[in-house]
């Protein structure tokens, strides 16, 4: 299946600095273009733990996203990570040092350079309008930390993962999610192609529940409202969208 | 060590449909009381997916928390999650039964009964202002999805996990950090236990660049900072925190 793992990388987002804003904006946008989120981790600065991480999610989803390490300074080891995961070298890498230099001029450091060193078949996405292109290595899209940038670059090259989109109902009940619980599995026994969700309400709305009903299909999906609804009592349904 | 991992189940999270705030909200509570978070991994509601992380950080780590998926509906397989991670039986357990009928009454059904089937073992922690007990499993809190009630739950039992606090020094920069790398390579050689992090700030403030050095000793804070500043010129330091 065409689905995603998020990893994102730092210490300062385990350690409550940073709140995490990377992964809620790319499960959005991968939603929107029907790309399925399967998992979200965030992992400390460690080259083995990223290299376990994203090696066990490059194997199982067909694209890996991370987030945050890809800067000059010693806890930027996402590249590290990366090549211990697939067994790759790291190289440094011309075209990159390139637009480095340009960018830095006369201030350039090691540190600079340090981040011109890339797992081996590293493919540059380059898109106008940033100052330097992403990373991609097998089906690893490498992102840096920092919001701004994130969202920068994620919209340059985000037309590369579209797929086919997510069709999502809600039906909002005035009743308590337990009352109907057999009702849901009795549905989701029929359309096992339909993810249903029920979530419980407990601020003070119109609504005690909202029910969930997402495929790919949008004839399933309607089917499945029918079928849902056909076994409510109207007078719980206080509306759907 | 005396680390913890966060474990969100929700396929509401991973479909962008609601933010997880229990994850942000823990990693905050738990650094105050001077416990470091070490993972944190967001995973879709299925039972051999949660068994298979659980296990992985309870095996790792001191202290795991489950956020979600211990409500009434077909979604709701935490716990067999759970028991599928330490290969346990469910059992109903007839102390959680007693404050469930207590709690809805007369509206009871089997999918109200269906939580009270918990992990053989699962130690229930009560507290008073809270309607039912949170569960835990060997070394796993389980606590619900709803923030609402995980605020509620967590500030009733958290002293149970203090640890000794942290001490954190701010250093604010007026350079970009690549210029200061090597700098920090040294003091982080010089200090193994400090953990020192270095973040570029893009927004136009009166700062190029924060570092952070942190760990439970403020004495080797104290010497890490001074390390960092003997190395550093005076009129890059814009403030210390």
């Amino acid at each position: 299946m065409n689905a995603a793992a998020i990893v994102v990388i730092g210490n300062e987002i385990l350690s409550g600095k940073v709140q995490d804003r990377n992964s809620p904006f790319l499960i959005r946008e991968l939603r929107e273009l029907g790309v399925p989120v399967k998992r979200v981790a965030t992992i400390p600065d460690e080259v083995d733990v990223i290299g376990e991480t994203v090696r066990r999610y490059a194997d199982r989803f067909a694209h890996v996203i991370t987030c945050g390490g890809i800067g000059p300074t010693l806890d930027d080891v996402t590249f590290e990570g990366i090549a211990r995961a697939f067994d790759l070298p790291l190289r440094p890498e011309p075209a990159l040092e390139r637009v480095i230099r340009e960018h830095v001029g006369e201030r350039i450091t090691d540190a600079h350079l340090r981040m011109t060193k890339l797992p081996e078949g590293t493919e540059l996405l380059w898109a106008e309008g940033l100052p330097w292109p992403a990373t991609y290595i097998r089906n690893v899209l490498a992102l840096p930390g920092s919001p701004e940038l994130v969202e920068k670059k994620w919209r340059a090259i985000r037309e590369r993962f579209r797929a086919s989109p997510f069709v999502l109902c809600r039906i909002y009940l005035g009743i308590d999610e337990a009352a109907i619980a057999a009702d849901l599995q009795a549905v989701d026994a029929a359309f096992p192609s339909v993810d249903i969700g029920s979530y419980p309400v407990f601020a003070p709305v119109d609504h005690e529940t909202e029910i969930t009903l997402e495929c790919k299909d949008a004839e399933v999906v309607a089917a499945a409202k029918q079928a849902l609804l056909s076994r409510l009592e109207p007078s719980v349904v206080v509306r759907i969208e």
